[in-house]
C-alpha cells in the first residue's frame, strides 16, 4: 500500500447492484485506492445482502487501516425508490428489498456517516466531480442501458425532487398514443431508445427478412452488445439500428434541453460503449429540433468515468455533502 | 398614503410587456402599495420604451417618497432571451428590443440595484414567495396563454439554466413526427394545448360542421376567452375542446413530473381563468400516465396571484436575491 498522506481525505463508495456489490476506497481527488467486488445474493434476501455489504466494507477497511482516521464516510449508490434524507431504500425491485434503512445499519455497525443516492443521480455526481462534467454548473447525465435514466445538476446542485425520484428520463412520452409502458405512460422514450429497444428493433427487422451475416449467429436473443460488435464490423443493419435509436434519443434530449437549458449533456451506460454510432445522430437531431440558442449552446460529451461513474459518485456523495448539517451531526 | 413602517422593506416591480408597462411598489410581505400602468410604445422603438420605463418608475418613486430609504431595488420581468447576470435583454421580439442593458440603465438613472428575469420564471417566483407555492421547495409554475411556458423552483432555487432559458415547456415534443413548430421542433406541446391551439381546434370543428350556438357569433376569429365564456354557458363544443387540451397538457405535465419530481404544480396564464374546465382533465391524465409514486405525490393548484404573479415576482426578485453578492455590491 502507498504512503499515508495526512492532507488527504477518503471515502468509501458502495455500488449496490442486482448482480454485484462493489466497494471502493477513494480519495478526495477521485482516485480509487482499493476496490472489492462481491456477489449480490438477491435470492437469499435482505439479511444475506446485508452480510455481503458488511463483508465488502470490512474488506476495504481492513486492507486500508493506515487511512482509517481519514475516512469521512460511506456513500451508497442503489437503484429503486429511496429516501435520501433517511438514507433508506424504500423499494428496490432488482434487489428484492423493501424498507431497508441501509444508512442506519452501516452507521450503527461501522460508526461512519452514510449518504445514499439513486444510481443515475450518483453517476451524474461522479461525472460532475471527477469526470466529463468537471467545472460545469448545469449538466445532465444520461445513462442508456437496459433502461434510460438521468441525473441533473443545476446551478451546482443535484436535483433529486421531492421524493428523490427526479431524472426518470426514460419515462417521458415522445409519442402521445405510443405503446403502453409498464410505468403507466404511453410512448415512453425507453420503449424506443434503450438497449432493450435496440435489440428488439434488430430482431424485428431480421424476423421481417432483413439480412445480417454477423448477427445471424446470435439469434434468437440478440443483445445490444452483439449489435455494437456488428456495427464495429461494418454490419449495415446494426449501424442503421443505432442511427434510429440515436434519432429517438435526440428527440428526448431536445425536450430535456428545452426544460433545463443545460450547459453539457454527458452520455453513459452500457449502450454508450458504442457511442461512436450514437452521438453523431443524437447531435444532428438536437441541432435540427431544438431552439437554436439552446441547442447550439449545449455541449454533448461521452462519460469519461464509464463503469466507474457509479462507485466514484457514491464515494463523492460523502465529500459533496460533508459540509451538510446532517453529515456534521453524525460525524 | 399609509403610515411609514420602519421595519418594512420595499421593492419596485416592473412588468415589461408587449402592450403595457406595469410598475408597482411592493413590501416584503408581497403586498402591493401602489401601482402604475403605461402603454408600451413598441412601434417607436428602444428610446421611447426607455422613456416610458423611466416615467413609470418615477411615478412610483414620486408618489411614495416616504418609503424612499426603504426601497431595496427594482426587479424587472420581461419576455424573450435575457442575461440575468448582466441584467440585459438580449432579444425580445414582442418589444422589438435587442441588446438593451436595461439593468445598467435603471441603475445609472435611479441609483437602485436591478434584477431581471424571464416572465415565466418571475411568475414562478411570485407564486412561490407570495402565492400558491408558499412553503414548498420543489415546484413548477406553468403558464398557459397564447403560448406555454414554465418556471421551475427546485430545492428552493430558481432554475434558469446556463442561458437563462430554462422552462421552455411549450416546446417539448409530445408527438415525435407532429407538426413543425416555429422553434424547429416537431409536435410541440404548444401546438396542442395553448390558447392559440384551443381557438384553432374550435374553429376547425366549426368549419367541419360542428354546431355551437354560443360561438357562432364570434366567427371567424374566436379567442380562448370566448371559448371560456361558451363553456361557462354550458356549450358542449367549448367544454369538449377544453377537455381535449387538458389531455394534452396532462401528457406534457407528466413528462415534467418524471424529469423533476416536483411537489406542486401551479397553473396560471390567461387560459387558466377557465381552470375549472381544465384542471380535472389534467389531473386525470397525470394520474393515469405518471409513475404512481410521483403522480400521486404531486399537488395540482391554480395560481392565486393571477395576473399579479408577474409584477409580484418581479419585485420579489429584489428580496429573493438581496443577500446575493451582486445585489450587495451595487447597493
Amino acid at each position: 500500500v502507498t504512503q499515508v498522506d495526512l492532507q488527504k481525505q477518503y471515502a468509501i463508495g458502495l455500488d449496490l447492484g442486482g448482480t454485484k456489490i462493489l466497494a471502493a476506497l477513494m480519495d478526495n481527488n477521485g482516485t480509487i485506492m482499493d476496490q472489492a467486488e462481491y456477489r449480490t445474493p438477491v435470492e437469499q434476501g435482505e439479511s444475506a445482502i446485508w452480510e455481503q455489504v458488511k463483508l465488502s466494507i470490512d474488506h476495504i477497511l481492513s486492507e486500508n487501516q493506515t487511512y482509517k482516521d481519514q475516512i469521512r464516510g460511506v456513500g451508497v449508490a442503489t437503484a429503486g425508490v429511496i429516501d435520501t434524507k433517511k438514507s433508506e431504500i424504500i423499494q428496490a425491485s432488482n434487489l428484492g428489498l423493501r424498507h431497508v434503512p441501509i444508512g442506519a445499519w452501516i452507521e450503527d455497525y461501522f460508526g461512519l456517516p452514510v449518504r445514499i443516492g439513486n444510481d443515475a443521480n450518483v453517476a451524474a455526481l461522479g461525472e460532475w466531480l471527477y469526470g466529463a462534467g468537471q467545472g460545469f454548473q448545469n449538466l445532465v447525465y444520461i445513462t442508456v442501458s437496459t433502461g434510460i435514466g438521468a441525473g441533473i445538476i443545476s446551478e451546482g446542485q443535484l436535483i433529486t425532487g421531492v421524493g428523490d425520484s427526479a431524472g426518470e428520463f426514460g419515462h417521458i412520452s415522445i409519442e402521445m398514443e405510443g405503446p403502453l409502458c409498464s410505468c403507466g405512460n404511453r410512448g415512453c422514450l425507453e420503449n424506443y431508445a434503450s438497449g432493450t429497444a435496440l435489440a428488439r428493433l434488430v430482431e424485428q427487422r431480421m424476423n421481417a427478412g432483413e439480412q445480417s451475416e454477423f448477427l445471424q449467429a446470435y439469434l434468437p436473443s440478440i443483445t445490444s452488445k452483439d449489435i455494437a460488435q456488428a456495427a464495429i464490423a461494418g454490419d449495415s443493419l446494426a449501424i442503421q439500428a443505432f442511427e434510429e435509436i440515436a434519432y429517438f434519443l435526440g428527440i428526448g434530449v431536445t425536450n430535456l434541453i428545452h426544460i433545463l437549458n443545460p450547459e453539457v449533456i454527458i452520455f453513459g451506460g452500457g449502450v454508450m460503449n458504442a457511442g461512436q454510432f450514437l452521438l453523431p445522430g443524437i447531435e444532428r437531431t438536437i441541432k435540427q429540433r431544438s431552439i437554436p440558442m439552446m441547442g447550439q449552446q449545449v455541449f454533448i460529451a461521452q462519460s469519461t468515468l464509464g463503469s466507474e461513474a457509479g462507485i466514484k459518485g457514491a464515494a463523492g456523495l460523502v465529500f459533496h455533502y460533508h459540509k451538510d448539517e446532517k453529515m456534521k451531526s453524525i460525524s
